[in-house]
């Protein structure tokens, strides 16, 4: 590889930075626990038979992006102007032949790299907002400051998996060079593995070279990026998602292919509508994908939020989303490729009940659906629109109970405790028993934000909610926050590469 | 029946009174959706057979209660002082037996009978605390005018099936004759179902009487309570809650025979061995049940906490006693009786995020897990130390969600939608079609807390969070409260009789 090339030090100063950042927790979740199907097989089969009817009949819109009509063209589908449809079963037959069930997306900490697919699940910051959020400074623009701070809280959390991608935007740097500035913030100021730039496509090439440059010179085969590939739902891929795609697949890049729903506006009202529509959708954009380069891994991802009945607006952690989610995990599972969607997701302008329980709500049934990628797993408010520092903080501990709970029930000697029960005399405690004793280190999960104390301490100590807490950790976090190691002839690299690149520019204000 | 000897009005009145209350929403809720199934046969098994290893090698000990001793060794079971030993597969004979799968809890207003059992859950509000919580007043003493509030609000929502039991400890009144009170509460200021008072038998009895007047004199083989018996665990029933059972089985009301466990502390730290006790406990526990009057409507209940390991205090919303919950649900599932546990539980003292987390995270898998009877599923905190106005409120909210989340996927054909996807054009909205206008109404839950609207919106309002509006909420409830009718000579019956019985007795200090 050519990493060995560059770094300095040698071996044993490199074994030496490597166990240096080591981490202690597994790289990603691998659940124990089977998913939850709420719908029937007859059920489901009812559904992809209405999603070919969609692709077959309406068909969907590849919009000002003609390389995607040649493409599919040659692949079996009936092209009209810029409408494509898919005779049944096509696309399933091409997602199916080509896409990986699995993949790995490698991290610039070998220790970091997670699968994607399968039993495992991986744990991403939120992505998107233009506006951040924390206790002192209230709801502003958000700045680089935040996108770095974000990178180093999700960095420091042993519950996120992933740096995520446009954790938020950094409107203070201009909109043609933000994507820049961000993937150097990943890789400079995390370890793990990220997400590239798709709002254009020389911005998702410049993204695929400066994960060259981060990884050492050479990706080989190595697919080093899972990047957010947006449907203009309803049945419409447009040119800028279409040429990130474009890019991200032929350079062997993983895309989330992301139908973005919500229900009654961009798709029909009734969850089994919307989740015919999001599987027609997502296999005509991996369909795509396949014929760009067989082979180049995708994620089937579901966006789906129901609406409020007075405003229109988008609204979360209600019924209606997560039995979308439930449903469209199950079809995915069916198709045999890796499945993003849910998250911690509210409409909350706080780090309040609300929030919380909006939030719950939706990561709950996000990991008992067997989710593979979670996008938002933490920091979501607003409906997406900001990005809260105490709620990544609270939502990032919550993260940390679904890892334990993934884990299953113990039938293990240990776990069933029978030896224990056999000797033990009724109406005694447990509390001094040898068994209580070796489990109790690691018996329950222990929170970073919950106050378990006595009112009387609890009164005493600042009379505290759980977001004042999480103000606290936030900063104790960054105060603590160490950069990972990195060579420094690939940072020198890369800062020349963005230098260059922003050079070549003028600046446009978005 | 002996009502309409009492009732005023005739028929034609009646009728119209009925008319005025007769609720909108259905009684109970009837799940569709299977339960999650966390472990698997073959665990399950262990686990049985682990619980018939602590019956027969350990036994449980029922004290201070004789009677118990005679019938539990005429049914089979070996006595050897206060510890009772039962040979194994004898208690799961016995209740399979004769416990029924399903039972009716009458209500005063028969449209508000539930079942309980199968595939129906009932929600019922927090019981036990003796401090109440609002925003306004904060945390002090419950009183019976708190109490009264508390069935009020529980009586107005529509996602609560039941008024509960011991609401509040209404610690203004003498505790010898508080249930006298709350069961005149109940019966006066609701007319759903509710639990009688546990803390005596003689309190038992006088439950029993109070609901014989309150159903118009005759109860017949009619159960009309469904009472909270907890276990002194580890693995001891005391005289108190046997006396009570001993009164309510006898009376062929039903007993909620509900293992209380800190794990750690009454338990082992497991949860596998978690369920083996909690299994063995409500065996013997609904077997005295079956004893005392084969037939007796028993619950399999199950209250269950993990541990906060800096200082001992229970915790809730944890991934351990989500793991109980969904196992324990199992083997009351295999042993053929209704289950109750979960609730909206929390430590936290404020309605804050925390509250909510936890709540969500105990709620949820309490629905998944196909739980009949809930218990604590609106207004706990702190442990279970006090009930919030707020909280209440908020819950409640939830449990609405959690209602039609548990309707599942709707397949029909207006559910799939897929007559309205064939005549749509990629990239129209549906805001106007046919279809959505016509499943606008009922398309989406509809809370009644969150905020949904833009931030600038909320910030002109008052930048309210989710407890502020749960403050106005309570409220506007309690001032829009209208009394249920009753027969005016039972309410004289029933104040007769508690003026009489609180006469008998000098008030006891709690």
């Amino acid at each position: 590889m050519g990493e060995s090339r560059r770094r300095s030090g040698g071996r044993a100063g490199r074994a030496a930075a490597r166990a240096a950042t080591r981490p202690t927790e597994p790289a990603y979740l691998t659940r124990l626990i089977r998913p939850y199907e709420i719908v029937s097989e007859e059920g489901l089969e009812i559904i992809e038979h209405n999603a070919d009817t969609i692709l077959e009949e309406v068909g969907i819109e590849f919009r000002e992006y003609p390389r995607a009509l040649d493409l599919l063209r040659a692949a079996g589908a009936d092209v009209d102007g810029e409408r494509v449809r898919f005779p049944r079963g096509l696309c399933r037959q091409i997602v199916t032949a080509d896409a990986p069930a699995t993949y790995t997306q490698h991290a610039r900490n070998p220790d970091r790299s997670v699968q994607i697919g399968g039993d495992a699940t991986v744990f991403a910051p939120n992505y998107g907002s233009p506006f951040a959020y924390d206790l002192d400074k209230g709801r502003r623009y958000a700045t680089i400051e935040d996108f770095e701070n974000l990178v180093k809280l999700a960095y420091l959390s042993p519950n996120l998996h992933h740096s995520g991608g446009t954790v938020c935007e950094p409107v203070d740097v201009p909109v043609n060079k933000r994507h820049l500035d961000m993937v150097y913030a990943h890789l400079r100021y995390s370890d793990k593995p990220f997400m590239g730039s798709v709002t254009a496509g020389e911005r998702a090439a410049d993204s695929v070279e400066m994960a060259r440059i981060g990884f050492g010179g050479d990706l080989g085969d190595r697919t080093v990026m899972s990047s957010l590939i947006n449907a203009s739902s309803p049945l419409v891929w447009d040119a800028t998602m279409l040429a990130a795609a474009d890019t991200y697949a032929a350079a062997n890049q993983a895309c989330i292919i992301s139908p973005f729903i919500l229900s009654g506006a961009m798709a029909p009202t009734t969850a089994a509508g919307v989740a015919a529509q999001t599987l027609a959708e997502a296999l005509a954009g991996m369909t795509f994908c396949q014929v760009v380069r067989p082979g180049a891994p995708v994620i089937f991802g579901s966006f789906a939020s129901s609406m409020s009945m007075q405003t229109g607006a988008p609204t979360f952690g209600t019924p209606e989303p997560a039995l979308v989610l439930y449903t469209v995990a199950a079809l995915a599972r069916r198709l045999g490729v890796p499945f993003r969607s849910g998250g911690s997701m509210t409409s909350s302008k706080v780090p309040d009940a609300q929030a919380a329980y909006e939030s719950a709500s939706t990561i709950l049934p996000t990991v008992m659906a067997g989710t593979n990628f979670v996008l938002h797993a933490a920091g979501w408010m607003e409906g997406g629109l900001a990005v809260g520092y105490e709620k990544f903080m609270m939502d990032a501990d919550q993260l940390g109970m679904m890892i334990k709970f993934a884990q299953g029930l113990d039938t293990s000697p240990n776990g069933q405790a029978i030896d224990a029960m056999r000797i033990h005399t009724p109406g005694e405690h447990f509390l001094g028993t040898a068994h209580t004793l070796e489990n109790f280190e690691s018996a329950f999960y222990r929170s970073s934000i919950a106050d378990n104390e006595s009112f009387e301490k609890w009164e005493e100590e600042g009379s505290l909610t759980a977001a004042d807490r999480a103000n606290r950790a936030w900063k104790e976090a960054l105060a603590s926050y160490e950069t990972p190691p990195i060579d420094d002839a690939i940072d020198e690299e890369l800062r020349e590469f963005v230098a260059r690149r922003k050079s070549e520019m003028p600046d446009e204000i978005g």
